[in-house]
């Protein structure tokens, strides 16, 4: 049987070659009929692009490879298709097929990236590279890394763990949903525990090849490639300790001002969403490629460069500004999406996002740093004094919006958390799910101990299941290893806006005109276009000339919240 | 070279089995994991189902190929959902990476239909069936059936072929609808020039490889299985000679009569969308499967039985009765789709549809047949006098829908045509199609031609090329062997209908109460729930008792058009 299985693997290997050098000039885009858009639908004229993904290279490897990985990347952006249909127009009858088609999409993917010769591939294609580095430039060099990087993630789970995986990203937002509305925590519990258990085989998988032992780490790779648990710790540490001495000082200075109006009102729906549409154009979300949904499931960032469909949950009439975070959320994972490099890398490693913890930042720059800046609100308060009819209504005020966008309280939930509690809410999931991963803490302990360490670093019980370990979509989806990139990606933003303020010192008189172009060219130049040419630390460090680190973020908060404007 | 292709194809068959038997298993639903839906979202019980596309046969080939075609089959939907978005969602700018994604999916499932050991699958699987014909029922004889006609029409094509047709299905939408706004023949026809190459081409390799010399019929194949050209020639002449006798009869008793009050006049598009859901509801349409939806695009029939989306062009705020039938005439096909045995062999070729010719014939007797009967009026008449607000309107009374619906004049376009002439435009473009397949038209004659035909045929000479060879978009989406169905499938309408009336002889009261259950239910039970069970003569000859023939046809028009109600 050993024997049949290599004499198998050399012939696929050997033969398998042909049969593709035919099938490759077949798929080549050239090869298609030449059907030119009328010019109206043309963009604007650009400077000629190479398109790299199809550019010839004296290694016949890497050539391969290329190919392979362009088909593993169409098939992803199909899935993500099939992913933002099943939360916006897909009829409710249609979802146990769907789960099938979007699992096995996933399947076809992996075993197209861990067939037999793939690693035979990979190390001609390195050999080349070692002996002919003249030959790569860092392009070429991050594209084979980043392949090699999903090879890695991927070879050692089956398929039949990728296909549950895939299933389960879309079928346990409706687990949670259910959850959420039962506060049904037996049901929840036997789900999750199926999950966790799953986690830790995956990670097992992972570890037992590549000789790692930090069980948690193997599934944070797939968030933060090349960031250690250790280092997390150590940032969750310093930013813990520094934001535990400023949450007293800051509330006790809030305390002594007067209250922000209460922001509840009527605010119609259409209002809302035109806002949050006129919003994302004006901060370079290109709507030719993309789209704003609302869903009554959990919102999900995702999409492709050529269709970013950004989904938000469904407006709250009586609180325009909740849609509206959202939306900004949402537009700063777009314009990142958008941003990367697609006429160049589309559906390569290396054109990419460069996961969820720079996502986040790109996330969090826009909603959290920008726009709770009062210059912002200058710009917003006019304008929603005449959407939502209230001319000089004190709650539309810039004061007042933000005052309650800067307003610090504790509370049980993450989702309403401020900019400063929210770390805490973070640094709370990445504790637990790391002991889940790790076997320190079973599924059956976890509402204790949720609520046991939400008191001991908030100061809060929460009174329901769903204002507990409910709450969060992440784990039902499968996601064990997300959570630290949002205190990861706010770091990075606090960083990333500090530079920009260095580099554009009248960055506040643009944002104050609603005109935020200048930041998206530089995030665009800096984060987005690089897609995955660059690790996380010498991402930022290219970008801000420092190591990643929490120290930016720390005095984003003193200044924001201590320092008179 | 040839030697080494000869082993590699050994190899692969011999080995691949291994580690498909291990695929397989990961792939199968029961090794997922369980997840039951909230009661409220199950189903009403039903009698316990056999999931046959999962069932064990004896023919072990014959389980490898239910396997495979399983998958094909999930291509494929995931291809028609990826479809539906291109028409309903899809940000323009997406259209792009769009074609290539449904082109690949369309490649891959090429690729995976005409794998190398293919053959040999279907010759063991076909040798069983003879020696143990026992273990085969007639379903299982269908499906393997089936799955080699599918194989007959695609083996011959190579992977650029099909990827080229499946990009052309969507792209052509496109082209048709700037040829359409520009009137533009000289763009128009260097593109369908391409087209009909291509297609003589599809034609020419399914000739050589099957024996065949009849060019069209080869690609009619595709729309119509096992019914010949000469079938189809036959009766042409037939109906078209009868037609040709009644159409003056007709048109001179018409002529005698007061015409219809106009129609025209403003009815809102939102009232007419309620109007259309709510027939299709009527008729038995299952929106919790499906959807209705508009496009600025050409209509498209299509989707799953899990996820039936209907696609209809935007409503005419004049004339309700627009969108009206074409909102019946999707509908008729999605009920069929709908009504396919999805819970037995869902994704396996014997579940599926029978083709252009049945998908026609459930459209038209739904749209053309019952829909246009002085019963259904009565039924609609009230209803849409309270909607659009109109009480005791004469131009909404169910005598004057009755009479502008069954109104005969020969008019340009197709999509105009009443019932009678509209067999005259089927043939008139059945004719074009074939010689221009056969090659005895070239394309750049093609608008003499159509005009000079169209004169002969209905006496009319279009005045506009958009009026003219541009008005269907059916050649641009490279459907060529298409236009029979609308013909053969109102005759087998007809023919249905016929039927339907003998075992229900209180049909009409039913349709002039709105319940269009028992009629749903027959064709559910005849046609629909058959999948591809029988071809298409015996699916007739099943359901009427009588072969399939343009008599009930004939006999519907003369009854419909010449006899007193």
């Amino acid at each position: 049987m050993r024997f049949i299985e290599k004499i198998h693997n050399l012939m696929i290997g050997l033969f398998g070659f042909i049969r593709r050098v035919v099938a490759r000039h077949a798929a080549r885009p050239d090869s298609l009929p030449d059907m030119p858009v009328k010019k109206d639908e043309l963009p604007a004229p650009e400077a000629p692009v190479i398109v790299r993904q199809y550019e010839e290279h004296p290694s016949e490897a890497y050539m391969e490879l290329k190919y392979r990985f362009r088909d593993i990347g169409r098939m992803a952006a199909i899935a993500e298709t099939m992913g933002r249909d099943f939360l916006t127009a897909m009829p409710e009858g249609a979802w146990r097929a769907r789960l099938g088609q979007i699992g096995f999409l996933h399947r076809r993917m992996h075993e197209d990236m861990t067939g037999d010769d793939m690693k035979r591939l990979f190390d001609r294609a390195s050999d080349h590279l070692e002996k002919n580095a003249g030959d790569w430039d860092e392009w070429d060099q991050a594209n084979l890394r980043e392949m090699q990087e999903k090879y890695r993630l991927n070879a050692p789970l089956d398929a039949e763990m990728i296909e549950k995986r895939a299933r389960l990203s879309y079928e346990g937002r409706r687990r949670h949903r259910d959850a959420l509305a039962n506060d049904d925590w037996p049901e929840a519990r036997a789900f999750l525990s199926s999950v966790v258990d799953m986690n830790r085989q995956v990670a097992e998988k992972r570890c037992k090849t590549s000789g790692g032992n930090v069980l948690y780490q193997s599934l944070m790779a797939e968030y933060m490639p090349g960031i250690s648990l250790t280092d997390v710790e150590d940032w969750f540490g310093e930013t813990g300790k520094s934001f535990k001495s400023l949450l007293p000082k800051i509330m006790e200075r809030q305390a002594a001002e007067a209250p922000p109006h209460d922001i509840r009102d009527f605010y119609p729906a259409k209002a809302q969403m035109w806002l949050n549409h006129a919003l994302l154009e004006a901060i370079g979300f290109d709507f030719r490629r993309g789209g704003l949904y609302e869903t009554g499931h959990n919102p999900v960032e995702g999409g492709t460069p050529d269709d970013t469909r950004l989904v938000i949950k469904n407006v709250d009439i009586n609180d325009f500004m909740d849609s509206m975070k959202s939306a900004l959320h949402e537009g700063g994972h777009g314009i990142y999406i958008q941003g990367l490099p697609r006429k160049t890398w589309k559906y390569q490693p290396v054109g990419q996002d460069m996961g969820a913890a720079v996502q986040e930042s790109q996330a969090l720059i826009i909603e959290m740093i920008i726009a709770r800046t009062r210059d912002f609100f200058d710009f917003l308060s006019p304008r929603v004094e005449g959407l939502f009819h209230g001319m000089h209504n004190p709650v539309l005020g810039a004061e007042n919006l933000h005052k309650i966008k800067t307003r610090v309280r504790p509370s049980a939930l993450r989702k309403k958390a401020d900019e400063v509690t929210y770390f805490f809410h973070v640094q709370h999931r990445f504790n637990l799910e790391r002991d889940l991963i790790e076997g320190r803490l079973k599924v059956a302990d976890l509402p204790e101990a949720w609520d046991a360490q939400m008191q001991d670093i908030l100061g809060i019980r929460p009174e329901t299941m769903r204002e507990g370990c409910l709450q969060d979509v992440h784990w039902f989806v499968g996601k064990f290893g997300y959570f630290p990139s949002y205190a990861v990606g706010h770091m990075m933003a606090a960083q990333l806006f500090e530079k920009i303020r260095k580099d554009m010192p009248d960055i506040r008189s643009h944002i104050r005109a609603g005109d935020f172009q200048p930041v998206t060219s530089w995030l665009g130049q800096h984060i987005h276009a690089k897609g995955r040419l660059l690790p996380i630390g010498a991402l930022v460090e290219q970008a801000t000339g420092k190591a990643l680190s929490p120290e930016a973020l720390v005095r984003h908060i003193e200044s924001r919240y201590l320092k008179t404007a």
